[in-house]
């Protein structure tokens, strides 16, 4: 409390042969309260209980529990399953004439995964092909769509945007977009859009106010070491300008209050939220940092706004800094799941993947990636981690098909995906088993026309899996315990009241876990596909041992039901 | 960098059969830049190594190695031993009636640990006493002093400040502090103060202004709920009334410009840097954490008053989030050093020990112990640990000799004192055996004129430690290197340009450590009265297996030599 730590009292609330549970009463008293457990009284000591697990030796605070007080995410985002879709290459609803910068293509021509051409492949993908497969995208279970950039610029990709203030008339123009959030909103689901914060294209406008006049207002959004010529950019990118956020009159216009970029675009014919583009990158040059500042003035401009939109950041790495609970509500969990997920599931590879400065992806054991999640999750506050975006894939990484090829491993994956603790985000195309090596190469033209070319067993799980996920609170919302970990399966609960489910994941054929119903209940249904479990014998449940293969199932009356109802 | 990772290419800079050199360029482009070792080519994948150690898994940024760019602490801070004086308890000058709030007690008189009296023994110890005894102070081995609070206040512990501008009279006033300090400096050691920056006492010039006027510019300075009687103040204590750091006029005069009360106590006649006291919980509560705001405030306050100036924070637990390097200098470390180093040495008991609020020490393995410290040590940067204060007791806690009894325990604590990273830290008496169950009954008078009473093999001991320190440039500024951990005893290097002291530290008798010459040299000269060692069989040293014992030698020419000539 206040910088200070103390020691409280704990009850034990419940306990049978296997497990027992503590009570205390914290006093919130700061923003965010960090606590850990000390079981004392254990042979010559005690141990911690800290987020990564219990430690016999003094621990510091980098792993504790966490208990945030901030404005909590709006509720959708704990119900959601979002959708990605890349513009240009998900539907298209007419023919438009190719822009200047573009190589035109057919829509059936192969993407370039790397090379000159890439960024300028042009598909012509739009918003109201998206309206047209709306049905499609609800029937794998997702109920939000997050869109890459819509703004106009000179890539298919559109993180150049040359403007804030109108959608790219290649995609429809604002009315397109007026239409599809509409036609989203009508169903229930949410609409996200992607801004860069971090740059914009040199074919801004802003940008090219500010190279045209020293003297502008504009000049001062961007950080010229010499004007105009020399100027900081993304990694060197000469055509991606970095913003200085130091300056107020581009805060005003990006966005800090109801006239910006931010608040413009929201509401009911608009966004529900935003994700970040280069989100960890944002605000922070040399000594300046910026980035919190930046973070809680979007957050603040949102929640005015609309105070339903969600606000969820790129991050690539270890973002728990950036996570203390009122700037962003979550990031892209690269670091602490879909690495761990493709650590575990993949084979050796001499095959870098993107994104992230990594070399190949080893192969390693359930207990090392359970630790890694677990030591990423407890960086941050719960919250954090229920609202992080989990995903196995997205425009910037190799396809999971391509990744695993074995479809019983991509269940797997796809499984941890609507199973853990997290906003899943399915990379459209994964759901009928799009290929790619790597993300450029992944952003393949949906082939709506060739339909007999799509997974359907593919797409039959996923449905099947996120059905499951609707169905249930435990996985949407519930807490995590683990049970059982080895190197080749492991498996978890996912608790809330009235509810558990029983999870239980495994890349290859391994040793059956044997788990008591003093634990997950009297029996066992079976979700997704999977069959139901009956006690064995003494009590106990013994988990199917083959593997690849995902498993889920519904506790019956647990020990936890009686905890849950007090 | 600036928020993103990178991936940097190693050289192997040098390896033989024992180990390896790794070499990277890193552009240091932020404050601090953090950074770890990817170890690549290592069976089916990568380890990462960071300030904890090796890591199968991917690891959250909370270890990383740290490059600190911030103004380095004063150079005389790593050549530094400190000699912790608790003035009313130390030595007298001369006869000085007792104040009204004090009893009265004889030098020779019992020491009441724990009771109303506590706080009001009073012996009367005096400034001038201490200049009287810095021969003995300078045997030691100390070349510094840290004088708890000398200030007029109402309890013989003075932390409860009735003024800041005047030395108390009963110490000899501010006249005696000059004398102290010129006689200090006149032999080349420094001098430490101690303030209070969380609170002052309730008879406080400025509580009392407070107090008397609501409309004064002193009643900004604390925090009422309800004037004058109802006020936030440390953990309850009314006789604590804490500040409020948001008010620009406390600041002002307590720390922020030249005329602040930590300014003009610095310099040739005052002290040479401060201790700040409850410096974990200043300027934090509720919603309000300005703590980071006065240690940045305070440090170049000081800076700017006395470039050579030295800040140390009170700290009991983590401190990590408070050493990123621009706000204290280190912290008192109990967490990565005092508690590891008893809950090694100590056996179990069922005594709490102060401070902080845990329960009895646990006995814990060498591999625990050292988890710990590398831990806490990982969680800061390497300057921050280099210049914590390093202590196995203070005025605050069981005496080293209580808690351990054996002589040669206690020459394991010291020798982890005078050996290990960090500015170490003298507890007055504890060089001659002073005993005591808890701070307040360790504040024992010295035992000036009964000498016959002092523990000789001891204040040896003390001297032999600190003067082998003095002599080494590796055990004041060197790097620190694991060699060997197990349950009962702990090998390690401190290693600087042109030399390298290996340490060995056991609590018990245990198996035989053996080294390779590759990495402790072709000769180990015994330092402090161990025995010199020579190569035994195949180029290996075999460790004395004898315990409790502390050891340590200097280095032959090793491979290190080579190394830190290129």
């Amino acid at each position: 409390m206040d910088g200070e730590q103390a020691l409280l009292e704990t009850a034990t609330d419940r306990a049978n042969e296997y497990e027992f549970w503590l009570r205390a009463d914290i006093s919130v008293e700061n923003p965010v309260v960090n606590y850990r457990w000390l079981l004392d009284g254990i042979q010559n000591g005690y141990q911690w209980l800290n987020g990564t697990g219990l430690h016999t030796h003094d621990v510091t605070d980098a792993s504790d529990f966490r208990i945030s007080t901030h404005t909590a995410p709006p509720a959708w985002a704990s119900e959601a399953v979002l959708y990605q879709i890349f513009p240009d290459r998900f539907a298209k609803s007419v023919d438009r004439p190719a822009p200047d910068w573009a190589i035109a293509e057919g829509w059936d021509s192969p993407v370039i995964g790397r090379g000159p051409e890439t960024p300028y492949q042009y598909y012509g993908g739009d918003l109201d092909g998206i309206i047209e497969h709306l049905d499609h995208i609800q029937s794998t279970g997702a109920n939000a769509i997050y869109l890459t950039p819509i703004f106009p610029s000179r890539s298919n990709h559109r993180y150049d945007a040359s403007s804030f203030d109108r959608v790219d008339p290649l995609l429809g123009g604002d009315a397109a977009l007026r239409r599809l959030s509409e036609a989203v909103h009508a169903r229930g689901m949410h609409l996200l859009g992607d801004l860069t914060t971090n740059h914009c294209g040199n074919v801004h406008e802003w940008f090219k106010a500010a190279v045209n006049d020293p003297g502008s207002s504009e000049a001062g959004f961007f950080l010229f070491n010499h004007h105009p010529d020399d100027y900081v950019c993304w990694f060197g990118h000469r055509s991606l300008p970095k913003f200085d956020h130091s300056n107020p009159e581009l805060r005003k216009r990006l966005y800090e209050g109801e006239q910006s970029v931010v608040a413009r675009w929201l509401g009911p014919h608009g966004f529900d939220g935003w994700r970040i583009d280069v989100a960890n990158m944002t605000g922070r040059l040399g000594a300046t940092d910026l980035n919190h500042e930046v973070a809680t003035t979007l957050r603040k401009t949102m929640a005015d706004a609309s105070p339903d939109a969600l606000l969820l950041a790129e991050h690539s790495h270890d973002a728990s800094q950036d996570l203390k609970g009122d700037g962003w509500h979550g990031v892209m969990n690269y670091a602490g799941f879909t690495r761990p997920v493709w650590q575990w599931l993949k084979g050796p590879s001499e095959v870098p993947f993107e994104p992230g400065p990594f070399t190949a992806i080893p192969r390693l054991s359930g207990s090392d990636i359970v630790a890694s999640m677990r030591e990423f999750s407890a960086a941050s506050p719960w919250r954090a981690t229920s609202h992080a975006l989990t995903l196995v894939g997205s425009h910037d990484t190799m396809r999971i098909s391509t990744m695993l090829g074995d479809l019983r491993l991509v269940a797997v994956a796809l499984g941890l995906l609507a199973s853990m603790p997290g906003i899943p985000m399915l990379w459209a195309g994964d759901e009928i088993g799009q290929e790619g090596v790597n993300g450029e190469d992944g952003r393949r033209p949906f082939p709506w026309a060739a339909k007999e070319n799509w997974n359907s067993e593919r797409l039959a799980l996923v449905r099947a899996l996120f059905e499951a996920r609707k169905q249930s609170p435990a996985l949407r919302q519930g807490g995590l315990r683990w049970l059982s970990v080895g190197d080749d399966a492991f498996t978890f609960l996912r608790e809330a009241p009235g509810e558990s489910i029983l999870v239980h994941a495994a890349r290859a054929a391994h040793a059956s876990v044997r788990l008591p119903s003093e634990t997950v209940g009297g029996n066992l249904r079976g979700l997704a596909g999977t069959a139901d479990l009956h006690v064995a014998e003494n009590g106990l449940f013994i988990l199917p041992s083959d593997g690849p293969a995902f498993s889920m199932w519904r506790c019956g009356s647990t020990s936890q039901d009686t905890r849950w109802q007090q």
